[in-house]
């Protein structure tokens, strides 16, 4: 990153109060900073850090006194650094481009304008990649996928056949879409196979994070709504239905024909049980486990899942326990002792 | 899906009630289906779903009134679906043919009858690869591994050295078989890396599935017995022993030295602290954690992990713990009162 | 393994009693071992096993009645076990070598003396490759990522650009460093994400097992300290800190910008909270959620975790609170019965 503090206040559209020449060569928090570092203050309350820190440039909502660093006011110093951010991104992010000569492109596979295919991806016959999408290196796309425009995929994704993807998606690297449900039926003391002949489906916008699973459907279809965000290290079984705009965070594992609705946040660690319906805008916190369905802006926490402020007060009167054991036999010792005297 | 409602009834032996000229085009339940699909009744209690569903044709045991549908009256229809699904999976199924030229093979290694090895394989020397199996892209094969007949292995699997892979096995996408298990030896403050130079052995007919992980063992195999079925994102420990015919869903936690019996059932995000033993036909409730030895036959759940229902009468008095608290409490009061009056 | 018990003698110093001309092939336990198996016993202790035990040498401290195998007598048999296991993956390890005609490698990247580059490797522009690295099939080394000397890469490893790597450092098969931190702004009911344009440091000596995910920073970086090990399907969120010389056990959830001390132990299963702080030489026990900051030295355990011997007390009282529920009714009722009598 190589910026002065006059190129980041045109860009946030900044005044200085400071040094505008200052070169600016890193992002970094307040308590972090090192010098060439830009931060920026969240709230006033928080201006202590100012005069310790080593930052050379600061975003701030107001002036600020015993500031060492240059200051650059804004109205909202937390959208501003998103700004920053977003511009440094733009400037260090070198995707790869054109089709490398060691990718290995099946029949009757369509490309988009401007598809970026990286060295040793594979795609299998009768793929449609859409207009800018970006494959690294490693990444398998199965036969009859499709891919939509401006879609990112980090390096060793595998994408199983006949599975769609959306516009605007990120896979993370060595996630798996498509692979098959855990589906067996049992026959004589073994397991049968039940085959998994549905697929994946992606909606626009759609981000998985990486080394997450999400299985094809046994028929019919897995689902992961528009806008919905997805963690690493999640599993998301056969015929999960995910509506639009959800968070997943990491470690999840939602069962089979689990139904989750819009909007909803599930915490780390949490677990869904199969054949349930989470609601639109539920919460789930972290190591929630869900084992009924739950009620359309309920926030839930526990295992077995319930309503977080009755969870709350049952975890804190749980360490009570020996301290009620010791009073009932008081109790007794003592009613005992009534009854006798 | 290119079948007519009496190219089905063929399949499966049904009589049809209705037109058998009909296209059927995709294969549904009764509640998602679009017209082209083809559905089954799993039981007459939910005979009403027909009166409402689009399908085109419908699995039935009897003649079923208010059916828009075409019937195709069948003995099981469960497993007659199970039928057209299969055969769906031949008609649609891709796998790679032959032997892609970007493959990777290294000296010594021996193929079988029949192999397909896509783009960008690497087989590392002395491998052993059965007939008829099939590797995807970007599939890892390390040196003396062996790889048994008819077995499947999807794209970015790995299996490092030395391991052993049945008949007929299947292993997901961006598994890994035979990394490192996880043993140091603490010594002056730090990790001593213990050398794991076992190996590990899975039997015929196993399935792992995608983003899990079976360490080798320190010494010796990490063995998953035959037949046994493995979801995704589990972790196997090293010198860890898996009977037959068992299950193991997702997200669940092995750890080192544990011995699994055959038929076991282990529910998801469940764990089994190292070195136990679980009993032949245990079934682990999901989010169970295993901390001592289980019988044969015991079904378990909670952490740590008891008998079932003895598990279940402990979780559903503990919401009344604050209760507890609140009636101890009273009792305290009147018996202060009773003693002073 | 081909040796016999006198080079074995030889290796680790031990006197032998018995045959020194026996082959040597593998190295088990005492109760697995076949012939042509060395095992070691631990402690006088187990001695019974020595009767029924196949294998054809033992390691031990000291000469030991009813012991059908040839004895080695040494000071220590664990470590001398550990030498002959150290000795034999030495013998039994096959690296690539060279550097493999498919690898990709892009312009400006620095290789090192004595670089092994497998199959399939892709290396993006700028990445620096430190001495004797050794990189397995598959592997994907962003754009101007640091790979310090002596370190071992698995197959399918990603490691996304600018992060960096230290010396002697291995990672399994399959993990992620530097996959973008999960971090998203609500905006108008949808999520915007926030750039994630940090990275990930692994200092010298770290281990990270297979299908591991270790994310980027959102800025700064996230840093694995020298020494540290972490097993498999392990998740590191954005800008985690973790110190020196700890161990963090298969499936554990470490959230955002947590801070990890050093020498601290976590075990299986567990999780810590974003933004919280554990304290050096810290053992967390196995499914332990920590959801708020530990102190230095503790040993904390359960959901939230707490000291471990309270914890303990809790646990074993919570089975006991269906009888409080009766004795509790059963003083109620015979209070009754007093104030009435």
């Amino acid at each position: 990153m190589e910026m002065k503090v006059s190129d980041i206040a045109a860009l946030v559209g900044g005044a200085i109060a400071g040094d505008p020449s200052l070169p600016i060569t890193g992002l970094n928090g307040l308590k972090e900073a090192q010098p060439g570092d830009l931060c920026f203050l969240r709230s006033i309350k928080y201006a202590d850090l100012l005069a310790e820190s080593r930052a050379t440039a600061v975003l701030v909502k107001e002036i600020v006194d015993n500031c060492a660093a240059t200051m650059i006011v804004v109205n909202d110093p937390d959208f501003a650094f998103a700004q920053v951010m977003m511009h440094y991104q733009q400037q260090q992010t070198h995707h790869p481009k054109g089709i490398h000569p060691t990718a290995v492109i099946g029949e009757h596979v369509t490309l988009g304008a401007n598809v970026a295919i990286d060295a040793h991806v594979r795609i299998a016959d009768h793929a449609r990649i859409g207009d800018n999408c970006i494959l690294y290196a490693g990444v398998y796309i199965g036969h009859h996928c499709t891919i939509g425009p401006d879609t990112l995929i980090y390096p060793n994704v595998t994408i199983r056949e006949e599975c769609q993807v959306g516009a605007r998606c990120i896979l993370h690297s060595n996630s798996c879409i498509g692979s098959d449900g855990f589906g067996y039926a049992p026959m004589g003391g073994q397991w049968m196979k039940i085959p998994q002949v549905g697929c994946v489906i992606l909606e626009d916008d759609v981000e998985i994070g990486s080394n997450t699973s999400v299985d094809r459907a046994t028929f019919g279809e897995t689902r992961i709504g528009q806008g919905t965000k997805i963690d690493n290290l999640v599993q998301i079984g056969h015929n999960v239905q995910i509506g639009k705009h959800s968070a997943i965070a990491g470690s999840v594992g939602i069962a089979g024909s689990a139904v989750i609705g819009n909007r909803v946040r599930v915490g780390a660690q949490s677990g869904v049980a199969g054949h349930l319906t989470v609601g639109d805008d539920v919460t789930i916190a972290g190591r929630g486990g869900v084992t009924k369905s739950v009620e359309p802006g309920k926030f839930v926490s526990g295992f077995p899942a319930r309503d977080h402020q009755e969870e709350r007060r049952i975890k804190v009167s749980l360490p009570r326990v020996p301290e009620l054991l010791r009073r009932v036999r008081q109790l007794e010792r003592e009613l005992e002792a009534l009854k006798e005297g």
